[in-house]
């Protein structure tokens, strides 16, 4: 059966919201890595006009006919047809765009622009009172937005789909309640490691050719690739094929390295998206969750992994000549693998981060639900830092002011950091079980296998399934965290006592 | 009296039609300095929809009737006034916008785009008879264009006016004939130069270091420009206040310094319109020629001049250490200024290269005119180069499939080139006449006097008034070629026999 004309129509029209939105991933792209400072105030405006453009073109009435008009034969089709797919995602896309009123879209991005902008002011002075009110208004808001729509199990649930497509709160806290248990269980067993191997000056230059040396073997193609310096890294893929990285070089420690790793996971994934994905709404990760769980994976699982380092550490140590000597593998491996309680979700390790992001996301639910004020959020942060990760908060700046996201008004993001984590190793091990060679292959700096294998079962697939729909093809099973905990536990309580 | 709500409304829409323009000046110099080669495909198709949007947003009735409606306040204004000249412009290219159906704006962009292809895989093997029939379509489609406007005295004032706004042909042929009279009886006076001083290898680090030297002192604000590498020079200013240089380092030579000189000229007119024209179709440059002027003015003007020279060669000279010993001042000056008849337009002098200009404002002419065939332009072509400029063509490739213009499609931009120098020399002489002390100036590597006369004079103004008002307004009369050729034989005899 060929695509009738309705298809056709719908999928020009959605190609050039696609296109607008590859420009907008440019827009930040050069904003945060190229433009100079005194082109903020053109750019913010471009940004603007960008997205209004695109939300018009999206919620139109015609896009809401063709879709009404294509019901039969997207039945008429397997549901995993590139067809199929592509208009129920964009269907459920448009109900959810055309459920906001526009004065309700444009107040929500003034108000998070305004509060982001007190953030900044007031982080550094930790002056919580200054952003109280903005946190306020974003709050006032996204109530709004929550009533906008068919009331669900619960109200959080209409945030969490907008990273989470069909995930429900309740889910997340099944899996999050167990994992706080695991986490606290496991961060009081785990011994201090010694840490002094990376508390060095390390050579920028030296921190970036490692970098692009361990890449090269990852699989960045730089017909396709390229990486920038940032303040803060995150990935853009402004088109099909055009990944960029970026990284932070602070010669104090490795974190770039671990950062680039990090930012990769999320640059393979949009790389493996199929090109028949290119320019719909499918063409792009499946979830905030599972994108997180490819950054961690390559971060994680394979760059602070044993065999990662056994190929690696001679290398590191012949690019910071002498800076090295006194530590060997083992003790490298350690200190990479610290586990120490501490103030700030970006710099934790692998056993506190998802207590970070636990306490936020309890926290971010009783805000939602009124039964915590913001004039109790400070102390309710610090409490619950006190009992997950056992330390004392000295001031709100390395506190509750720490993140962005609730001055950009994001509710509902902070669990997919988490469940990046989670689902992660149950991919990881689904690999290990079609691959058990995996270990080795990392071990001989050869990453094509694990690659190709992700984007056979993960990558290529883009946005057609849901988070839950993915993770079920690749482990046949739901979220489930005792395949992170059992892995923490094998490696930390291993090493702590190797 | 206040603006209307029409005039809000039009300027509103206007701006987002703007901001559409700097998103597409950020894509071309992301493309042409850091996107990743497998990028293209994504990359042509953002372009082509962002046009698309861009031109649907402008050609609206909504425009129109706003442009109907506003004549009376339009009339009760000053007619230099932001808002009469907003309403002004807008009209202008409102009506040319709308006089074109879609369809040929569609057809020119596709072969366009064909030709360019064509001309990229023939100009290496010297293959004219590839690229004839693409030619053959531009120049049907062009002279489809002009057939859906108002007969203009000559169908060739259609398509200058997209470059300079309400000249004719038949001036710039009368600047023309004369340029060329003057100039082909300049360059059977002048004497050789030695050029040997040039004809070495300067490393691009020193290069790149000379040029930001230069670039440091003519006013190059790092908080709002950038300078990057790219094959083909060019300025790009995708936002207010966000100036983008680009240069192509050779090590053969000295280019890349008067490339970044020319650019800087480009980006300096830019950087000096009034933030109060921003978003607005006031907001860049009154025409290509007068854009050009600027570019010559920096690089010839300015960067070619003895003052200059007396200052900046010592720096020069340490910059490259022991490579000038050889070469004084007034050697080097006159190898910088050789005069010498070449096949290629984009490396010829300061006397040739209008000449080379002229060659194919008189073929595009005759192409249009159809008293000139497509299968006789190569052997025009030659002829003229030979009569004008005194040498043989050896082969098509360095004849006359050297440029990219008419596989473009662009017919009448070339004569731009020569207009910016000719109007180079008249807008220096006024700034002579009000500043007298700009040759010592230079002399001491003292910029500011110069640039802010010409943002007062010049670039403050963006695209309120035509080329030829701007041009009155700076220099009391019309486009002259006297100035310049004055100038030229200044330079050039004197040159010779010092």
């Amino acid at each position: 059966m060929s695509a009738p004309a309705a298809y056709d129509d719908l999928r020009n029209r959605l190609a050039d919201i696609c296109d607008l939105g590859g420009i907008g991933q440019l827009l930040f792209w050069d904003q945060q890595t190229k433009m100079p400072v005194a082109g903020a105030n053109s750019r913010a405006e471009q940004t603007g006009t960008l997205s209004k453009l695109s939300h018009q073109l999206f919620v139109s009435d015609e896009i809401g006919g063709l879709l009404d008009e294509l019901r039969g034969y997207e039945e008429s089709l397997p549901e995993e047809s590139d067809e199929a797919s592509l208009i129920r995602v964009a269907r459920h896309d448009w109900n959810k765009a055309r459920q906001v009123p526009p004065e309700l879209t444009a107040e929500m991005r003034r108000s998070s622009s305004l509060a982001l902008r007190a953030w900044a002011e007031a982080r550094p002075k930790s002056d919580y009172q200054a952003l109280k009110p903005h946190l306020e208004q974003n709050l006032a808001l996204r109530r709004r937005y929550v009533e906008c729509f068919e009331p669900a199990d619960e109200p959080y649930d209409i945030l969490l789909d907008d990273y989470e497509r069909g995930m429900k709160t309740a889910e997340v806290r099944a899996v999050f309640e167990r994992l706080k248990e695991g986490l606290i269980e496991l961060l009081h067993a785990v011994e201090p490691a010694d840490t002094s191997p990376l508390e060095r000056v390390f050579p920028q230059e030296g921190q970036e050719r490692i970098a692009m040396h361990v890449l090269d073997r990852f699989g960045f193609d730089p017909a396709a690739w390229r990486i920038d310096p940032t303040a803060h890294p995150f990935m853009s893929s402004p088109g099909h094929k055009d990944i960029r990285l970026t990284t932070h070089y602070n010669e104090s420690g490795l974190h770039s390295l671990f950062a680039t790793m990090h930012e990769f996971g999320h640059g393979i994934y949009e790389y493996g998206i199929d090109a028949g994905l290119a320019r719909t709404p499918l063409g792009t990760g499946a979830s905030m969750g599972l994108h997180e769980s490819q950054s961690r994976m390559w971060e994680n699982l394979v760059g602070r992994s044993r065999p990662f380092w056994s190929r690696f550490y001679p290398e590191l140590r012949q690019t910071f000549p002498g800076m090295l000597d006194d530590v060997d593998e083992e003790a490298f491996f350690r200190a990479v693998n610290a586990v120490k309680p501490s103030l700030i979700r970006v710099d934790a390790d692998e056993v506190t981060y998802s207590l970070h992001i636990i306490l936020r996301f309890e926290l971010e639910q009783e805000l939602l639900a009124g039964t915590l004020s913001l004039d109790e959020l400070p102390e309710a942060w610090n409490a619950r830092m006190k009992e997950y990760i056992g330390i004392d908060v000295p001031n709100d700046a390395d506190g509750v002011l720490q993140d962005m996201h609730w001055a950009s008004g994001h509710l509902g993001y902070f669990p997919t950091y988490a469940l990046g984590n989670v689902i992660s190793v149950q991919i990881w091990n689904a690999a290990l079980e079609a691959i058990p060679e995996i270990p080795q292959q990392v071990g001989e700096g050869e990453f094509a296998p694990l690659r190709e294998w992700l984007t056979e079962n993960l990558y290529r697939h883009g946005r057609k399934f849901t988070p839950v729909e993915m993770l079920d093809r690749i482990t046949g099973g739901p979220i489930d965290p005792e395949p992170y905990l059992a892995y923490l536990r094998d490696k930390h309580l291993a090493a702590a006592t190797a």
